[in-house]
């Protein structure tokens, strides 16, 4: 069984920081052996992640939200589609080890819950801001790994993957 | 077709403002002739929400995360049960026409952020400490009403309720 | 907690023999006092199951495949959303308490695959031709009732309503 | 973007001759470079088709029903958690290019009735009865392609794959 690392963002809405740090990011997991996973649309941190991993020699998984092909990004070798739209939120969850939010929407902010939600999962934010940072490190504590850039984040990445542990989803909401 | 009010909040971490809020809300709805929807189980705020409707003899709502007959709330006339354990909040967020959450947690964090990713449906804060209010107020500003008490709750949902607008979800994450 | 009933079949390629049945079908259920709940669109069985339940006071309910609002039944009195496209025939038969086919399609056919799944739920096909009863009888056996017409699926209805076991959904596949 | 094929088939309740099939059908999918993608599990065609796959060095994809992870089987590089249960079954169908059903069940039933509702999309059914084949022949027509053995389903696998047409799902239930 491969290590999963989930990279999750904004779509048309990232900063060229959030690009960047997908991009770089998804090659140090390549380059690491560990899977890289998004929600595989031809768009923003998605498709930089993937983008990434792939010119690292990695291999790549995208959960798409609907069957429209044209919108799965070119890195993607292994496109799982949901027809969930949003709902393929959880599962990009789920099927991740870890995850790393490269900036913040309202899809990543859902990813980010969701994945607190899970006893001892861990959540690496990057090129996040202040309020986002103290409104999760509030939510979750020692789950969320607040990082100022992707040398910090891939720092922190390493230290977890040492150290994967598995829980199962919690339900007490 | 009626109308439709989604109460949110903790489960079993509900405080007890929590629940007096979403009882009080959940109360005023049916007095509107609103159905009021919730996670559906026998906890917290999703408990005490449809309690609220029922016992002023409004019609409630429960979406289940799975199919354990004795985790429904008695005061649930419709369970939708779905077995898609947290995924079923996306479902929460959809059916309603506007969501109300009594306080914050992680499950309630993934559905007040998926409500803001379908634009103009708006989100009602009620009992959330001010990092919470923060939060969302910067992601999505008009669509988040913060209100500081039940009986401000209700005048924001009365507002609200009288121009309902409808949107699609958004995939530009 | 309300009874429910399930009215399945297909959309646009209902034949009116099949639209028939769901209208009446969906009458006698509202005058049982049982929830109808179908597909929620404007089409075939799934709107025609509402509208024989509507225009004999009954409580209706649709679980609609995506957010398209113009695509609702009119005769829905509470349209759960999903977005999950099929993936909300899973939800349709988790949520029935029984489950009516009036005729075949593939839609309505992944319905009863996934309701024989259930332990002990009961699917009463009418309207459907050899192949299809030999089919479902077979793999299923007395979890399938093969009626001739709507007066012998109605009665079959009763017989069933009146002593419902609820089972949870088996995944032994 | 990889080829994927979808291997479907009862769990616990596969045949020997079931079993056979999946194994066989995986390895000779792997030596054609096309990923093989069952429900996950460690049991009966979905873990023989994995088995199969993996042991001519093919690269194997699961989607689960649930997050437990002794569940999943040993012979999956990449399981994707949905935690959906059967709802699963969608994302499975979806997911491949072309479906393989190796018996039958309530679950693969459900699988093949989803396949055929996407326009174009090929189901082999092997080691399946009259009955079913009748079924799906009658559902369907040229989308079913019924062989008689291992050998047959892997000639008839190579023809569609070399004329692969992507079709989205169709909401004409």
């Amino acid at each position: 069984m491969k290590n999963i690392v989930g990279i999750m963002g904004p779509g048309k809405e990232a900063t060229p920081n959030d690009l960047r740090n997908a991009y770089v990011i998804g090659r140090y997991c390549a380059g690491n052996g560990w899977v890289v996973l998004t929600g595989g649309r031809k768009s923003g941190v998605m498709d930089e992640g993937l983008r990434g991993a792939k010119e690292n020699g990695g291999l790549t998984v995208g959960i798409l939200p609907n069957d429209d092909l044209s919108q799965i990004s070119e890195h993607c070798d292994i496109p799982i589609i949901t027809n969930a739209r949003s709902g393929r939120n959880f599962f990009n969850v789920l099927s991740s080890n870890i995850l790393v939010a490269c900036g913040m929407s309202h899809g990543t902010s859902s990813e980010v819950s969701l994945a607190l939600a899970c006893p001892g999962k861990k959540v690496i934010l990057v090129g996040t801001d202040d309020v986002t940072n103290t409104f999760y490190k509030k939510m979750a504590g020692e789950q969320v790994i607040i990082t100022k850039d992707y040398k910090d984040a891939c720092a922190a990445l390493k230290r977890v993957m040492a150290h994967l542990k598995y829980g199962t989803e919690d339900l007490n909401e």
